[in-house]
């Protein structure tokens, strides 16, 4: 058997390091994305498996022949679509550790370092970002609220189906009927929300999408009509999504009243700040959260902007029991001692798959090696900086910010017909110096105007500093002189 | 910002290779559980989380302090519990890499390397395993049918999604009723197949327990009935799951049959290989997949006993359309040149969440690393290894095997009440030398007798030889002197 020996894995592993330690300072010096056309990789790999071992330097060179041309540069400096995906080194280090020892953290049993370390660092975070009483583990039933997902997707769909269930519950039904269920959220939210509504099998018109004032923020008047004309139809509303920081332009629904129109009704109110919850570590920004106290679920995603290598996203439950009602199914080959003294946290019922990797190694290891001064810092740094963008922008009469700032995102597009910011588009990335992504918003202040080609500038790489932001708005100016 | 500069990663990644590489010299010789109580873990971690950065050498000795001691090795030679979780060099190296870069593989776009080496990769996995053509680049609609899932969980609840919706499109509605739709699986099936119909608002009787013949295998003719019977009543069969390998005995469904009745009444057949899925790359075990050609989706885990480091579940789809139709939710924000192009293949169409690692990564260079033959050496010495454990037992007046031996896992007892069995259970864990988890079952050849504690003997860790089963046996024969 051609297993890896320890010695052999300290060669190799040494080697594999050096390789990440050199794309940590090449990267920078990199073209952003690649020029791959469709087929181009598959194309460089053979057609079977190999019959016999491969020797590793053969593996090993496949990452520059193979991998490298191929990449998109999520952790270049230019790097500006989308929202940002960090990498850092504690977290990397960590992660190695936690493919390392390769446990199984599905029950508490089965590797208790995996469950306490997440609930306690959870709770770290909830303090680092300012989260109310209710989602500590001293708040409400005093226990372990937090709980990390793989993605924001995946835990509003699990919130989603807590609510469902909740719904179910309190009509003392057997089932719900999906097209006589409704979901509330803003027209300008992630279609993360669409998609957990059409997974759980609603029809997609019953994401009832609630208009948004001029500033893109959900209407609570709106939202109140709309699941009092459900009520009134028979129809059982099951959560309401704000967002804080869409992904269109950062928009912030307003939590106070939409919390106090979610309570009123009785409807579960799930919080996406999948991208702006890493603003709350700095007291400044935490406006975004007055009112979260009454919010049933609150989630945002360390791996975006927090430092924390994907995947990590925090979920806090108000109450983690509905999310386990909702989850828990036990086999007899999954009971052991300490789940059935209830005195333990089994996090497979607290999320969709079973089986779960150690992920609260790398939220533990980040947040000690930056503390709490240096989490602020990054992101005061990008805030910063992107306000200096949208000075930049504001100088210039060819172009016209498309929405508020908010926080280090700035939507921009040159004035005039959606062409020429098409165009424009196409050129920047061309460059391959900087990547950029697009959306449409209607007017500023028009939220009921036609919707516009939009740019986005989204800050955040870990690399990004103010001297990248200058130079990527230099590439956009140059390529715009042409148009 | 105190970021880890590369010289630093450099480092801090030497030591943490060394870490891994000591841990793989020495897990044989831990203790293979920890005798941690709740609580314990989260007593060593303050109650707030550091203002300032702290130094690296203290975040690393938390290593020791913290982890080490509180983990369940499941890389242990003695480690029999559930189903395996493996982690290898190769793969352990290809997971730091894809850290390392912190690539998003969410869209072709967003790094088409990462998506081309996953179809390419999982075509190789088909032919390792001898899926038939269907399954294949080249078969019916040529084109990528593979990509990597999570869990087998998460697989199976895609699935069921997309048969779902195939069975609504059918049916010209706009939604289904849960409580009028109804899912089949054997009574022996994993506990992910009632949990996916609870996610999506099944009442629980809605799945229907399909009985077992002598040999824990589901019955097609009682399958057939129990879909004619809701036909008849007007209930829409979504799926019918059919395992290879059930988590209590590894008891193997027969999918010719099986697969003649999904056919025949046009429910989506899935199959559930998560274990014994590995088994295939060995060709005297692929009497196991005869008749797959009739399924609508494969899965098996090759993190469970196929060399390559959770998570990695492999998933193929004779008709991914019938999945990205149910999956595939794109905004504006996403939209790119080459997805309009229908060109290439996005993968966050082919799972329930959006943003995804690099984790064709590992499994490529664990094919490459290990070549076929040696995954089959791996899976031949296994299981081996239980016939060798079987015959101790068999040897053993006091035991009783309690179910016919299936690959590498041997279900046994001691003969007479459960009590006896149970106690030893206790007694063998408690010696922390060897871990084994347990499940009932009825008493060999009488499917609807009472069922009885069962010891499980799981072979499949990465370090588990003949001489490991052979110390198992002589612990549990010691143990079981006392009683």
């Amino acid at each position: 058997m051609p297993h890896m020996t320890p010695d052999e894995f300290r060669a190799l592993g040494a080697q594999m390091v050096e390789r990440i330690a050199r794309y940590m300072e090449e990267v920078d010096g990199l073209p952003v994305t690649p020029t791959t056309r469709p087929g181009d990789v598959a194309a460089l790999l053979p057609d079977a498996p190999p019959e016999s071992p491969e020797a590793w330097d053969d593996v090993f060179a496949d990452v520059e022949r193979v991998v490298m041309p191929h990449v998109t540069h999520w952790q270049h400096p230019g790097f500006f679509g989308f929202f940002p995906c960090n990498a850092t080194g504690p977290s990397i280090l960590a992660d190695m550790l936690s493919t390392g020892l390769g446990v199984q953290g599905m029950l508490w049993s089965t590797s208790p370092a995996a469950t306490e370390i997440e609930w306690k660092v959870l709770d770290w975070l909830a303090q680092c970002i300012g989260l109310p009483e209710c989602f500590r583990l001293t708040g409400g039933a005093p226990g372990p609220k937090g709980v990390i997902q793989g993605t924001a997707s995946e835990a509003l769909l699990a919130c989603l189906i807590a609510a469902r269930e909740r719904a179910r519950h309190s009509a003392g039904a057997e089932s719900l009927d999906p097209s006589r269920c409704a979901v509330y959220a803003s027209a300008e939210a992630h279609s993360s929300m669409l998609k957990a509504a059409l997974l759980l099998g609603l029809p997609r018109e019953n994401l009832r999408l609630i208009g948004v004032d001029g500033a893109l923020r959900m209407r609570a008047d709106a939202l109140e009509r709309a699941i009092g004309a459900d009520r009134a139809a028979g129809v059982t509303p099951l959560l309401v999504c704000a967002t804080l920081g869409t992904t269109s332009s950062g928009a912030v629904d307003p939590l106070p009243a939409l919390g106090a129109v979610a309570q009123r009704e009785g409807v579960w109110l799930h919080v996406d700040a999948a991208y702006a919850g890493a603003a709350l570590v700095c007291p400044e920004h935490r406006w975004m959260i007055e009112g979260a106290a009454r919010a049933d679920s609150f989630n945002f995603n360390p791996h975006k902007w927090l430092l924390t290598s994907f995947d990590c996203s925090a979920l806090w439950l108000r109450d983690p029991l509905a999310l386990r009602n909702a989850m828990s199914v036990t086999p007899e080959y999954l009971r052991n001692e300490a789940s059935d003294s209830g005195r333990v946290v089994d996090y497979r019922d607290w999320q969709i798959p079973l089986g779960r990797r150690f992920r609260s190694l790398k939220l533990w290891f980040t947040l000690r090696h930056y503390g709490v001064s240096g989490l602020r810092a990054h992101i005061e740094e990008h805030v910063r900086s992107a306000e200096v963008f949208e000075s930049l922008v504001r100088a210039d009469d060819r172009f016209e910010v498309a929405a508020p700032r908010s926080l280090s995102l700035v939507c921009f597009r040159l004035r005039g017909g959606d062409d020429r910011t098409r165009e424009l588009h196409r050129r920047v990335n061309a460059t391959r110096e900087v990547f950029l992504t697009h959306t449409t918003l209607p007017p500023d202040g028009e939220p009921e105007g036609a919707r516009r080609y939009v740019l986005r500038m989204a800050i955040g790489a870990v690399r990004t500093r103010e001297g990248h932001v200058r130079g990527a708005w230099d590439v956009i100016r140059r390529e715009a002189e042409g148009l």
